[in-house]
Order: C-alpha cells, then sequence, then structure tokens
C-alpha cells in the first residue's frame, strides 16, 4: 500500500464500499459524539468524512490532532445510510472507518481558522498565506486563475500564436510609470530595469519575422496600489500580429475572450451571459458622448443624447447661456422616472452638486407635455422636439449634463451610471464587452496651449504621413483601441507606428525633434529602419480578466502570494536590509532622507 | 483584398494556379535575369518566387528595394515547369507573377546578413538580434524553444499539474548563489530580491494544501555567464507535489520528460532515440565507481570497475603502496585497444598528466595474458583474475586509476569519457536519461574537518529522525536526486524535509544551533508548523532541455533576446546609468570604487 495514499479526499464513492484504503490530508473539522470520533479530512481534491470509534486504535491521536494538523488515515470505507448520507459532498455516501493514523505534521494553534465562514484581518492573511489559501474560497479563486490563464494559452495556441519570453532584466522603458531598477553589479554605476511591458520587445519580435506572438508576461510598475492594481507585479495577455489591420486584431483576439469568458462564466454560481464575437465598436467620440466615458459600460440600458440644439436660443436661460459660449447640453434619459418621487430628483441634484456640478436639471414628461422647472421656463415646441428627438413617452423623465464640452460628458457619464443602478436598469450576470476605437491621436494641453499626444505616441496616425501634413493634429484619429468590459478597460492596443519617417513627424507635432525622439527611442526606430512589418496587438490584464470572473473586487483574492498595499510581503519579510557588503559588492550604498520631525512609519518621502 | 496579404509566404500551391492573391514579406532574395526578376519573398511561414518583368509596373520599386525591406505584393499565381519546379520549397511548384509592388518599409543596408550561411560576430548578432532572427537556424530555435515549452505545459497539465505564478519581487533566498537586488522605493534602506527559484513558494504552495505545482519559472542568478548558463535570468521547469514518495515524483515526470524529447526528436534531421521510461536509476555511490562521476553519460557503453583488491599486496609496487594507504585502483575497461598503436596508449598517459594525475597506468591483454608495464610487474594470475573479473578477452585493454577514492574515481570518469570517444564508442542520435539517487546528505569538510551539508539541507534524510540519531552522518543518504540526460545535469530535487524537528536535528549535525535556523530560515520552519504535507520536486531547466533537443552548445542560440556574456543587452542598451534624481528617489547613491592603476574595463573588482 502506498505511503500516503490510495485515493485522494475527494474520489471515495459508494462503489468504494468494503475497500481497504489509505487517505492523507489536513484535519479539518473534527465532531466528537461521545464514543464516535468524526473527522473531515480535506486535500485538494475535496474532503472525506473519517470515523474512529472510543478506544480503536488511533483515536487517541486523532482526538489529540489539532484541526490542519496532516494525518494519513487507513480503513474500510463503509457505506453511510439514510440520513447520514451528504448530498452536498461527492464523497457523501461514504465515510471511513479508521484502522490506522499516522501524524504527519502536528499543527500548532492557528492564528486563523481554515472551516467556517470567519473573516480576518487582510495583513494577518498574508502574514499567513499558506494557511489562507486553505480555505475554500481562496484555493478556489486560484485554481479559477491558473484554468483561465491555461485556457487563454490554449486558445491562443489554436489561433496560430507562438508564446516567447522576453527579457525580465531589460533597459528603462518610456511605459509612462516608473521602473524598478536592479544595479549591475559587474557594471559599478549602471542598472538594469524590470519591464513595465514588453511592448518594445514584442514589436522587435515582429520586426524579427515571428508573425503571432503572445506572452503570459509579468509586468513590473513601480507605482501605488489600487483595489485592481497589485503594487509591484501584475501580468498580461500580451500579444502582438504582423501584417494584420485593427480589425484583424479584433478577430483574432475576441473568440480568445469570448470564449474564456464563457467557459468560466459560472464560475460565480449563476451563469453569465457573454458578449458574443464580434464585440461591438465604438468609436471614441460616439463613447464620450452616449456613454460620457471610454469605458461604456453596455449592461447600462442608457445612452446619452446631445440636445445642444433645442435649447440653443431658447427662453430656458441658463443652457441658452452655456450654448451661446459654445457649451453643450447632454441629456440622460430615465425611462419610468416621471412617477419617481421628488426625493429621487432631489438627491440626483445633490449628487452632482458633490460631484462639483451646478446641478442636475431634470425634465419629466406627462399628459404629452414636460413637466418640472426647466419645462417651465422652455418653450413647449422645443420640449416637445426633445422628448421626440430622445424617443421619450409620457411617464419617462430625462436629466441634463449642461457645460462645456468635457465637463459635461464627464457629468453625463457618471449620472447615466447614477440614474441606472437607482433605477435598477443595470443588467446582471453578464459581461457585455465591446471595442473603443479611433482614439484621437492628440490633444490640447490646456495649460500650455500645446499639442500632446493624447495615449501613445507610438500608435500609428489613421491617414498616415498624409494626415500629419494636411490635417489639424486635433482632429487625426489614431489605430488605437481599448477592450472594455462591464465598464473596465481590460487593455489598450493599437496598430503600431512602424516607419521611422512617419514616428519623426509624429513626435515633430508633439514638439519633439529628431534628436530627442533618436536619443530617447532609438532602438526602435533603428530596428524599423532594416525592414519593419506593419504590426499591432494589445494587452489584457490577465489579473483584471480573473477579478472579473472571480467576481472579487480586490486583486489580491485572485494572486497566490499577494504583496500588501504597502509593497511589503509578509510572509517572506520583504523588502528588507540587506549587509553593506553586498551593497558595496553593487557599487551604491544607502542614502536615506533624514526623518522629518513628526514623521512617521516607513514612507519615504 | 486585405490590405497586406491574403495568403502567406508558405501557403501557395500548384492548386492555386490562376487565382490573384496578395502576399507580404520581407525581400530575401534577388536574381537578376536582365529582363526578369526574381524575388523570393520570405515571411514566419515560408518562401515564395515572385517574378515581375521589366516595364512591369512594380519592377522597378522591387529592383531598387534592398535586401530585407518589406514589400507587398499583388499578383497571379503561375504554375512553374519542369526544372524550375523547387521541390525542396513546399511552394515550389507556383510562382507569383507580380501586378502590383507596396514597400511598406525600406531596409538600409544591413548591418548582417539574413539569407545565406555567412557567420558573423556574436556581439554583432546580438546588437541586431531583430535581424540575426531573421535566420533560418535561429527562427527555427526559437519556434523549437516555443513548441517545447507548450508541449511540456500541454503534458504537465495533463499529468494534473496545475501552474501558478510565484512572486518576482521577494525575499533573498538561501539557495547559495548572488541575488539580485531591487532597492524599494517607499521602504527606504531596503530591498527586494529577484528569486534565484520559486523553491520557498512552490514548497509553500503545498503546505497551503495545493497538490501538484509547477510552473516554467523565470529565474535570477547574478553569476557569471557559461556556454550552458545565461548571465542574469534563465528559466526551469519547476514542480512540486504532495504526498509523494521519490519513485511518484519519478513517475510524475518522466512521461513529460521522454514524451518531449520522443516528440521532438527529429529536430536535427536524425531521428534520435530516447531513453523510455522508467529511466534507469542510478544510487550516487553507483555513479561514482562506474561513471566516476555524478551526472553519467549513458551513451558511453564503458563502466568503471573497482580492482583495488587485483593489487592489494600484490608485486606491483606502486599500486600496492596506495591500496596499502587506504587507496583504490580503479579499472576503465578499452575493448579491442589492445591493437592501438603506443602512441594511444602515450597520448592518454600524457592527457592525464595534464589532468593532475601522475598519469594512466594501462594492460592489455593477448594470447591469454596481460602484456605492457603494468603487466610485467604483476604476478600472472593476479592479471587474469582481474581480466576475468572485468570480462576482458585477448585483444582488449584496461587503463588504470589509482589513489584516494575522490581522486580515483574523478581520473577514471574522466577516462571513461575519453577512452570511449576515442574509440568510437559513444552513441550518436540518441538521448540516454537517468536518475541518480541516494545522495549523502552530509560529507567531511576536509579543511575543517567539520560534518558539511553535501548538496540541500532542506531534503529529507533517509531513515528520517532516527536516522540522525543513530547512524554516522557520513552514512546518511538523502532522499535526493538528479535527473540527468547524456551526462548533462537537468535538474537536482528532492523529497523535503517538511518536519521541524527534523530540520532542527539536521541542521545541528552539521553545526548550525537552533537560533541559527530559526533566523535564516524561520519563514519555511514556521510554515511548517502549521500542517505540512510530506512534498517533493524537481526543476528541469528549460534552456538546457532545448539546447538538448536544438544540439546547440550555446545557450544564447535558444534564447530570444538573450544577453551577452558580460550580462549586456546590446541591443536595448541595458545596463545604463540612471539619472541621479531616480536614485535619491529610491534612497541610495553611488558608491564607484576608485579605478585601480592599469586596470581597464567596465568590470568591478
Amino acid at each position: 500500500m502506498h505511503a500516503y495514499r490510495t485515493h485522494t479526499c475527494g474520489a471515495l464513492r459508494a462503489t468504494d464500499a468494503g475497500k481497504t484504503v489509505r487517505l492523507s490530508g489536513w484535519v479539518h473539522r473534527k465532531r466528537d459524539h461521545g464514543s464516535l470520533l468524526f473527522v473531515d479530512l480535506r486535500d485538494h481534491y475535496g474532503l472525506t468524512q473519517c470515523v474512529v470509534a472510543q478506544g480503536a486504535p488511533g483515536f487517541d491521536t486523532l482526538d489529540n490532532a489539532r484541526p490542519e494538523s496532516v494525518v494519513t488515515v487507513t480503513g474500510e470505507v463503509v457505506p453511510r445510510e439514510g440520513s447520514t448520507i451528504n448530498p452536498k459532498l461527492p464523497t457523501g455516501e461514504i465515510e471511513l472507518r479508521v484502522r490506522e493514523v499516522t501524524v504527519q505534521s502536528a499543527a500548532e494553534v492557528l492564528p486563523i481558522q481554515v472551516a467556517g465562514e470567519q473573516e480576518f484581518p487582510e495583513d494577518l492573511r498574508l502574514r499567513y498565506r499558506f494557511i489562507d489559501l486553505r480555505r475554500e474560497r481562496q484555493h478556489r479563486n486560484l485554481m479559477l486563475r491558473a484554468s483561465v490563464i491555461a485556457s487563454i494559452r490554449r486558445r491562443m495556441i489554436d489561433q496560430g500564436f507562438t508564446e516567447f519570453q522576453t527579457p525580465i532584466l531589460t533597459a528603462s522603458s518610456p511605459e509612462g510609470a516608473r521602473d524598478f531598477l536592479v544595479p549591475a553589479r559587474n557594471h559599478p554605476g549602471k542598472f538594469y530595469a524590470l519591464p513595465q511591458a514588453p511592448q518594445q520587445f514584442k514589436q522587435l519580435a515582429m520586426v524579427a519575422g515571428f508573425d503571432r506572438y503572445f506572452q503570459i508576461a509579468p509586468c513590473f510598475r513601480d507605482e501605488a496600489s489600487r483595489a485592481d492594481r497589485s503594487p509591484g507585479e501584475f501580468y498580461q495577455l500580451d500579444f502582438e500580429m504582423s501584417f494584420v489591420t485593427q480589425e484583424d486584431v479584433f478577430a483574432a483576439i475576441e473568440p480568445v475572450l469570448a470564449g474564456v469568458f464563457e467557459e468560466f462564466s459560472s464560475y460565480s454560481g449563476t451563469k453569465r451571459e457573454v458578449t458574443p464575437a464580434p464585440f461591438p465598436r465604438i468609436p471614441y467620440d460616439q463613447a464620450m458622448l452616449e456613454f460620457g466615458s471610454d469605458k461604456p459600460d453596455l449592461r447600462n440600458p442608457l445612452r446619452i443624447a446631445d440636445v445642444t440644439e433645442h435649447f440653443a436660443g431658447g427662453s430656458f436661460g441658463l443652457f441658452a447661456k452655456i450654448t451661446a459660449s459654445g457649451g453643450v447640453v447632454r441629456a440622460i434619459p430615465a425611462p419610468g422616472a416621471a412617477s419617481q418621487p421628488r426625493r429621487f430628483f432631489d438627491q440626483l441634484n445633490e449628487w452632482a452638486r458633490s460631484e462639483g456640478a451646478g446641478g442636475l436639471g431634470y425634465m419629466t414628461f406627462e399628459g404629452g407635455v414636460g413637466a418640472g422647472p426647466i419645462a417651465k421656463n422652455l418653450e413647449p415646441a422645443r420640449a416637445a422636439a426633445l422628448r421626440d428627438a430622445m424617443g421619450l413617452k409620457d411617464g419617462d423623465a430625462v436629466f441634463f449634463a449642461a457645460g462645456k464640452v468635457e465637463d459635461a460628458a464627464k457629468l453625463a457619464g457618471k449620472a447615466r451610471t447614477r440614474i441606472g443602478t437607482d433605477l435598477g436598469l443595470v443588467e446582471k450576470d453578464v459581461y457585455r464587452f465591446c471595442w473603443v476605437t479611433n482614439f484621437p491621436m492628440y490633444e490640447l494641453n490646456e495649460e500650455t496651449g500645446q499639442i500632446d499626444f493624447s495615449h501613445n505616441p507610438f500608435s500609428m496616425p489613421q491617414g498616415e504621413l498624409e494626415a500629419l501634413n494636411t490635417m489639424n493634429p486635433l482632429d487625426i484619429k489614431a489605430y488605437q483601441y481599448d477592450i472594455v468590459c462591464n465598464g473596465i478597460e481590460l487593455s489598450s492596443g493599437a496598430i503600431r507606428n512602424h516607419r521611422p519617417d512617419i514616428m519623426l513627424r509624429a513626435f515633430e507635432i508633439a514638439g519633439y525633434g529628431a534628436e530627442v525622439v533618436e536619443q530617447r527611442f532609438g532602438g526602435m526606430l533603428n530596428a524599423f529602419r532594416y525592414g519593419a512589418p506593419p504590426h499591432g496587438g494589445s494587452a489584457p490584464g490577465i489579473d483584471r480578466i480573473v477579478m472579473l470572473l472571480a467576481d472579487e473586487p480586490n486583486i489580491r483574492e485572485v494572486i497566490l502570494f499577494p504583496m500588501n498595499q504597502q509593497a511589503e510581503d509578509l510572509m517572506m519579510g520583504a523588502p528588507a536590509a540587506v549587509e553593506p557588503a553586498r551593497l558595496k559588492e553593487l557599487s551604491i550604498k544607502l542614502d536615506i532622507p533624514p526623518a522629518k520631525t513628526g514623521a512617521a512609519g516607513p514612507k519615504a518621502s
């Protein structure tokens, strides 16, 4: 007989009755019924009820074993009868009558419990993560993560992608966030950087002639932690393709994402509907208009409309004035809301003020005419035209956000979310995907009056060199696109600018001379001078995908050994002080700023 | 028609004749036949011959395009006829009659050539790795690597393993090599370390209740580069299993390794034979005796034998003296070597001297008796007994390595390799696997006279606590094992010591007090106090596996973007100096040792 087990703790069934078997696992729960001791033995695969009678060999051993001790039990599989059958447990039709017990590892008193639903402070959980992970939810989450990643890999390979490992000790990259630095022992005064993303390497892989690259890639950013961002490291499904248009990129990744979400759509217990491929494509301008956001949450059926024309020159003075000075009025429909109590409208108005707006005007429709404070001051024909344009009817309401385009769009977007939620209109148990496309290449920096890149300077401008040379920069769109699911941005991507001439011109418009570009991005530019294919890709965040599927709001719940929000690994004790001799070897020394009077804690200035 | 391609450059066949198609790729080779210009267009998938007539549209464009420019060509698929068919090329039955050409990316004059067999200096190749990788051998090697890794993943998942990502920013680990350190910006004076291996994390994953973990894991060691070791980072197939004996570990990984090697055994052109599972198990003591090495190369049929008894008290004075003082005599058979010229024996003798030995004595057998300098001085009965014990016959020779056990074993091992190679006995086109088992737990430090750990202090000693308490430490074996293929160690592994009591005792024998152990390895010890399963695993090197399959002696040939031997990334310019402000943020400053007079180059002392 095997030293530790003939079966796992999830394996035995009624058909195994009569067999002599051996199981190993953790003492999950003990119930002492006087003459009988029941022990739920747990391993990775499940739970099996073991029973031992007082006086039988092994009784004292099991009786004395603390919860979470690891034991090996040998005995006979016995069928359970009648009400003792546990239909919730795959092994619930049998129990193990114990004849022999060996303690493999005796547990001390536990700092956190494994069985049961008790909650524990996060720092304690992270310090004892090796116990925390034994709990059902944590164990399931991490198994989900592994299955999701394995599924993504399989699907990417099926789509003709090849996985490569790009360097982790590399050069500083122009991604915008802070790099982690690594002193190079044999090169005093020099440092490696950990990659914020393998962006340059994947583009170089395309220049090197590989056609469809992907990687479940570790990425490193020295940024503050957030609920959806782990400090330090995170993973993305990094991919890139050669000789593709934007639509080719979409067509390649949509079945992967839709397939993965479909595959795991029942994880939370209820089957969730997933947007089938192809996902809706929403141009950036439309997204900002209809959703007031470049991360449209399509679970919310409300669509914002521009109703500026209905107020321009009208008798409602405030909006007429705003439109006259170049502002806009955006309208958020609120179907059926006319019957809401006054409090509903007042609370939304107060909420808008708390968001820094003047308020949130509204109109209701009853008996064929508009009602409410704005309607009182607006020509009835205008109210009717507005109602007809928005397809509203009696019993509906509509809210207004007026002001400068960006301000009105932003407020309208938030109001849409709030109104949709308050009215219970937001779909549940669905994953609604869309692409946001046609991002502007440039934007006006209001402080400096200069033209800045809107997002990624390395995206290809639509219209290429001709557009750069002939169009108003603020009108130029880029081949840049985001994948959004339920209002959460999973990734940014782009068709890249692979042409040095177009890149230099694009940077020139944003005020960067050729020398600066050559100096800062010379590596990529240089590579593009030896035959570069048109290429593009994206990089959906793995951790966010798993968070969505696991329905966990905190990223640390889907990471095996996460750091805490202060970027500390409490279990391993990282970061830590090191011997001065080690620093000397690295040709560095500490340069710790003097503590400020009254300053407390470990944070640097 | 698609903007870039209707087909890849490897897709078109005779059945496509008559179609109008579009291809994109790199101008691989051009042949100007006066009125006709032939262009081999290359992409990731293959080569297609394109032809354009002088005066036709696109002729001038292709004529002017330098090799490695990226172009899109549109035209008609035309069957080739008779001798113009190229049977070596999958697309060799057709060519593309070009009607339209677009240059996507014009190449400048190339620093290294892609077409052809010319060799280039490694530094140039690494600086322009994005061009180097377009060459057939490099491209194939990297695709092999990707396929091998994908195959390993699939096989591990099929064996019930789950892949997890362990932290990369973590604590310093007691692996023996130097860590890379990462200053922690928000924790002045503290550092993360990059993991030398996920050893502690995988053991903690077992303690956390996961049963079979694996990871294609990036590992980081700040060590000097070697042909088979990349500076900085490398990958290993890290795996660990709970509730297993050593044989369970072997049974789990053997089908993965044998399967992968079998799958890719024809990569180099000739089908190579692969040891089927189960692999031979060779105890360490036997390996040191028969192979003179703990990395037995089973392709070499020669086996070393201990022939001490045949010389002890005999008339060959030198060996009699050695055996009398506790030394040994090891014999390496050389079948059929009696007929070798004197030079063969002299050269081996010289070689042994160059290895620091006194020489390599030998005996030949002819006409039923021993011959040669040693035989002259040895009793014929002893020579005959030796010959019979080793199964030698007329025409064979035998070489002798005598001295202290370790010295004789080592010399015999090298001589075995040398003799097997010189006599052409080493098998070709095979992958011969074996396990080396039963490594000693401890060894005597000859300098200090103390007992040291032989290999891994965290392995479980065979016999556990009782062995530690009752046996001579130097006789205790560990559940530690290596996987060896063709004389190359692919990995070390072990059944781990999961018991704090046994671990403290094991360290005590090696002279470490409990406080020291708690201080240095407290994290693991602590985890083992809350219920730890018996567990074990190993971690075969991915890069070495791919090197073996690709038949490449240099690890950089199987890495996408390798650093050079000085741990520099010449393409990206890493490591590099950083702004003083960045260092200030990290609370460190440079501490560069003054240059020594006459010292040159960037190496630190």
